[in-house]
């Protein structure tokens, strides 16, 4: 599934789309150079530009702020950061994953092996029509009052406190204020309003859920303000704009500090408590399913040696300690998993890793006893989540040099430290002034900074180190994310083959019960844990939407006579997949077909990149459109995005993508997905999507001593032949095509069924690839090279004799086409 | 041929090799989204980030200055405008034409219409060996100490004044002064000591030509200081280094400045003398050749529309007035062309263009009657060239708003308009405060920037709109662009008939020679003005070598044994060319043909791009390497540059390279050159390039409303057929050599004689182009039909019959190779 947030790209730097939207200067992000997944530890780069800041911030504190002034009429050119909370549809491809998750979500706390079905059902805080909403918000407002709140507005983001993709129930807090369910929504009420930002998704599901007290903002539209252009409008100068700095990172709530501050407000970090859940009579619990140990045969290395290698980042840069809040950060680097949100086997926690010790922030009860050995073993001592803010600030008065990754850690933490920082250097300049009014020289007042260095706490804000290492794979996580696939593969063979014959025969087949039996498929396979996003099932236009997601009381039955789209993925106890394949269950028109094949050609090419290493990712996305821009067609996502090993579907830092900010170089061992797609509105969509590993690949040459990357397949699924228009393919393509099927039928033949092996049979030999029409001249073989080229390469040999050749068995029920277009004279042996 | 140095590139932004050395930050500019050539005046982007400063700068001025702090171990990082003054060779890839530029200028002022042979004759400032450099330092350090100078130090770079890529002779000090005569190098003499900094191209001849009192710096190699880097080790702290002001971009000076502070040195703008010109007893004169009108049925607009639009954009910008100092900005915008340098048909001048007038200031004796008339009936004055820094400064007086590109605009006139400034605004600041004093608030003691705007002068610091609107080619240069091009085609087929021949005959035929004659058969063509660079003619190993320039006295014999490169341009009335073509006269090696083959399918692909507009160039240069990097091989130089009609070769600010900094899209009506290569160290040389006008394209489909932009070619010159491997190439890449050929015979063959024609048609019409043996089997049709499908595709059809087919003519003394791979059953007319 395409990450079409790219929350975790945007993580490290700004995006920016170049030609669909107003272009505008890009900052750029250096790239990591590690090849070990160990050595990926140590960034090797210079410090990033304005977008990453990358410095050992020597007091006075600088604000970190990232602007750029917007263009007239197009859209607002703000962070992409700043923009997904609060004008989401100013980009059209916002998360369908995220989309999907915060409806799954409102299940309640059922988060492990659900079918899709399920997953639709209830939804927090009711209804939203009626009075409910009043009620809330007049709840709400009279905190606003409240001594130790006095604020004249307050945001609700939809965001967790560790800028998760998929977030558990009781973070919901914008769905509960609301009623809005949507998955992208930010919430603003001052005392006179409320408004509800959300994008083009999620218009008419809004107006739906809203209650009348709540203007809805249709993000993305002519002339619609974003939340702080909204309040410097309808607020007096001077108020007072309260957040919960939990769920904004600091440089998003930097931004937004920055924006609103041309009207004067300030922004109030109200820390202490949630107001929304002040309200909240019956908020969920907390998630507290216990964690476990992810087995050292899946993770490959152990805690101990990956705490030293990050420790040693930490000395080289100068750093005493680092906060790691992004919960597949925590999770990897401690070996462990957990269950607390959907799709994402991670537990809510921070992690701090000290030179001499580490502590992790967890509930206790999550903790089993066998977790506890495999902690106490790496010297990891726990504590309780709440305590992470006192010993920042704790931390701050030991002396601390402090790692903080501003793009994700959130405001609390950061500003917290900060003023701990503050006081300790105010403490320390009074000092030195009184020393140097005992006679040190004028000139000299200014405190050096190797004092300050020693002498108090200082923060270095930049990228977590973390991110890379976990992108970089070792062996064992590449053999777990290998396996996971073929498993996958299995089920969805047994899947494609069972949904063959039931569209024929179920006129009442709903995308839904799709998904729903795909679960079922993948439920049996070994390891299987949980899929790793809502399965996005989209039958004829429906598929073109890109962040479709069917519910069970409005989705479309699938037929025959039009594309399926069909994007999933699985979390297995030793991997991660995703994968996408359009099919048609009856007879696809010429145009269909040369979409589908297009985007195929564009698959094909990216799959076989050969290139130097230190490239970043954007430098290849123009490969998989090529095929597309030569008639005038193209698709509104990125192409690739990081997958993690039985870990977040999308992980970064890599990515491979038209916005060319991200310069983060593909390396060895890191995984990706390779997703062209192409989407015709109100009419049908097209992605094929495979995982891949980059790898280091042998060439006769090696220019200038560079090494030379690649990719290796990891998903292993028949791509449906019947879509496929060979005329329109090279040589090289249908060679692909057929070395690809090869593989899938050696690889997953004897994984499944013999009913599912006959199936894969068909959809790997080819029989059915290409057809071929008689026109009574068949025995005259009077026939197209083109035509004959594509089908000896198309064609994978089902006897083959040695030296080489081909015998094509033509079915007598089949149908065959036969365009001829330039004649030679050839015959075919029949 | 390659701007190896992208000074033009540059000019906009910092360009930073990403696999090729140590990756860093790139600031990065926005691009600009004109479509017709007068509306390219109007940049419609937002503003540019560091890189590019664009700002009304209010007072006090802050400094230009850009840093990136360099790696450890690697290459230095500084931005590669002051990399190449300073240390030229940590970029491999530098300027070839500017390397011939600085030897052909040593033959005097001869500057039109010159045999290569003559270009290497004599040297400014004799042999360098001897003492005679003794005596030049000595002259120069007695200067130091003279009151109007007082440093102790002085750089001495190759600039002219207005960042020219070809200079006059008499601006060429640093060669005067050193004795060293390449292109590349910058002397630095402190009181004891003189050292010259050059790339490694030069180290052999920098170690001959300097005498022993100079230091040689090899730049690039390990350890070897920067100029800066040396000063600021070599002076004790807190010396006086002089620069001539006029021969550095205000950007390169502000860079210098903040490097050498670091040791607490001042830098010193010496504008009234250069020193080298006071010691230059035999200086040449400053070249006063005529200036000519540019017909405007080759311009295509007139002066005074130039001048009207860029006037829009001024105002638009809030701007009164702007200095255009880039010689080829100049003759483009007064249709003016002249001869003061080689290579470009440019003449030293500025110009001012206010909202009113506009001043020329150029020496009077260049300008004819006839030009005189022109300029007048356009509005534009004349004032001596000498004038630039007083017209400056009462501009300021006037309290100009005046746009400074201070990439390219030099220190002198940057700094004097800024101190000029600087006055107005204390007095201004003086006046506010003694207002203020009698009775306004004291928080209203900073001027508001209104009164600031209204009452005194200030800088747009932007870069040049005039860069943009002249590369967006109107339909007359188009015109001009493609005619030169058909008469540059029809003289190098005269010239390669010729070579064919004599190469075969005459053993002694020197690389120059071959120059030589190519330069003769130019020269016959109608309009034909110059070469627009110094050819580049390599045989064997020396055409691995990037920057190749043979001179009479140490170039090769161009033999049958070895590959041939010939990279070669002219400067026509109508129009500028530039073209790279590569042949063997022998047997080539299967190697060779590999490597030239994945050069041309770079080639190809790169040709054959469609792409939404609004794209930069660097986002297809991956096209032109793909079928390198499948085998491990690269080049290292970008894939493209702009290229003027009828001026400079090499333009901005579009480029196609894998220096990804240049977020410039590709418009229509852009020229860029299309020039992939491969460079086997001691072995050979490859590049194929044609020159390509950007175009709209008409597809059946526009995805998103968006056009969508490809290339049409103007070069048409065989590309040698034995040298292609057809086995490599898919049916598209055989149909495009077909189909270019085809072009190349219907375009060139009426302009060539009965000779030349049979020439062309033997290398248009493919009767070499493949090879055919026989095994015995032809008659009975075993045959692959990977290969017959090439053949089919190759050969263009000698007769075309209705419906199409194809006949063979395989011509009975030639030898035929098969291949035969996989076994059909089919039949050829033989």
């Amino acid at each position: 599934m395409y990450n079409f947030c790219n929350r975790l790209a945007v993580r490290s730097h700004l995006i920016l789309a170049p030609h669909h939207s107003h272009p505008a200067p890009l900052p750029m992000e250096s790239a990591l150079f590690s090849s070990s997944p160990l050595s990926a530890f140590v960034p090797r780069s210079p410090p990033s530009l304005a977008s990453r800041p990358l410095r050992l911030l020597s007091l006075p504190f600088s604000l970190l702020i990232h602007h750029s002034p917007p263009p007239r009429g197009g859209p607002p050119l703000l962070p992409r950061r700043l923009l997904r909370r609060f004008s989401p549809a100013a980009y059209a491809d916002a998360d369908a994953a995220a989309a999907s998750a915060a409806e799954s979500r409102s299940s309640g706390d059922r988060v492990v092996a659900r079918p899709s079905s399920e997953l639709r059902m209830g939804r927090p805080g009711g209804s939203g029509t009626g009075v409910a909403g009043d009620e809330k918000l007049r709840s709400l407002r009279e905190l606003f009052a409240r001594p130790d709140v006095a604020i004249d507005a307050y945001i609700i983001p939809s965001q967790d406190a560790h800028q998760s993709e998929f977030i558990a129930e009781c973070f919901m807090r914008r769905a509960y204020l609301t009623g809005f369910t949507g998955s992208a929504g930010t919430a603003v009420v001052t005392k006179e309003k409320a408004a509800l930002w959300t994008d083009g998704r999620y218009f008419l599901q809004a107006e739906k859920q809203l209650s009348p007290d709540w203007i809805l903002m249709r993000s993305g539209n002519q002339g619609v303000p974003t939340t702080s252009e909204w309040l410097n409008d309808v607020l007096p100068a001077g108020c007072r704009i309260g957040i919960d700095p939990f769920l904004f990172s600091h440089d998003a709530a930097e931004e937004l500090k920055e924006a609103i501050s041309k009207k004067n407000h300030e922004l109030i970090l109200i820390k202490d408590f949630n107001l929304v859940d002040e309200i909240w009579k019956s908020r969920p619990k907390p998630p507290g399913k216990p964690t476990r140990v992810h087995d050292i045969k899946y993770a490959g290395v152990d805690v101990l040696s990956k705490l030293s290698s990050l420790r040693s980042v930490l000395v080289e840069n100068g750093c005493t300690a680092i906060v790691i809040s992004m919960l597949d950060e925590v999770a990897w680097l401690l070996n462990m998993r957990g269950s607390d949100v959907p799709n994402s086997p991670v537990f809510y926690s921070y992690l701090i890793v000290e030179i001499s010790h580490a502590t992790l922030f967890v509930d206790n009860n999550k903790v089993t006893p066998g977790v506890l050995d495999h902690l106490k073993s790496a010297g990891v001592e726990l504590k309780p989540y709440e305590e992470i803010l006192s010993e920042v600030e704790s931390l701050a008065a030991k002396g601390a040099k402090l790692w903080l990754d501003t793009s994700c850690v959130n405001a609390a933490i950061v500003s917290i430290f900060r003023s701990a920082c503050e006081r300790h250097f105010t403490r320390l300049a009074t000092k030195s002034r009184k020393q140097l009014n005992n006679g040190a020289s004028s000139d000299l007042i200014s405190i050096k900074s190797e004092d300050i260095r020693n002498g108090i706490p200082n923060g270095l804000y930049k990228v977590s180190p973390v991110a890379i290492a976990k992108a970089v794979k070792n062996k064992a996580e590449i053999e777990g994310m290998k396996n996971s696939h073929l498993r996958d593969a299995a089920a969805l063979s047994e899947f494609w083959c069972w949904m063959e014959q039931e569209v024929k025969n179920n006129l009442t087949l709903t995308e839904v019960a799709v998904a729903d039996k795909l679960f079922e498929f993948r439920k049996q396979q070994e390891g299987f844990i949980d899929t790793s996003f809502d399965t996005i099932s989209g039958y004829g236009a429906n598929g073109a939407v890109i962040h479709y997601k069917p519910t069970s009381d409005s989705c479309s039955f699938v037929g025959t006579d039009n594309l399926f789209l069909l994007d999933s993925g699985g979390q297995y106890v030793d991997g991660t997949t995703d994968i996408t394949r359009t099919v048609h269950f009856g007879e696809p028109s010429a145009w269909q077909k040369e979409c589908f094949t297009r985007v195929l050609q564009g698959h094909i090419a990216l799959d076989q990149a050969i290139f130097p290493e230190r490239m970043p990712g954007f430098v290849l996305d123009v490969l998989a459109r090529s095929s597309l821009w030569k008639v005038g067609l193209d698709y509104r996502h990125g192409t690739g995005h990081g997958v993690g090993a039985a870990l977040n579907v999308h992980e970064g830092p890599q990515s491979i993508s038209f916005r060319f900010g991200n310069l983060t170089a593909l390396q060895n061992g890191m995984i990706v997905s390779n997703e062209p797609g192409y989407y015709e509105d109100h009419s049908f969509g097209i992605r094929i999507e495979n995982l891949l590993l980059v790898k280091e690949v042998d060439l006769p040459n090696s220019y200038g001593g560079i090494g030379f990357l690649g990719f290796e397949k990891l998903t292993f699924v028949p791509i449906q032949s019947k879509l496929i228009d060979t005329s329109l393919l090279s040589p090289m393509e249908i060679k692909w095509v057929n070395d690809y099927h090869s593989q899938v039928w050696e690889k997953v033949s004897p994984l499944v069924n013999v009913a599912v092996r006959d199936w894969l049979w068909r959809n790997t030999s080819h029989a059915a690839c290409w057809t071929l029409k008689s026109r009574g001249k068949m025995r005259t073989q009077l026939m197209s090279t083109c035509l004959i080229l594509s089908i000896s390469m198309f064609a994978r040999p089902i006897k083959q004799q040695s030296p080489p050749s081909y015998s094509f068995v033509l079915e007598p029920e089949k149908s065959y086409a036969l365009e001829v277009k330039k004649r030679v004279f050839l015959r075919i042996n029949l």
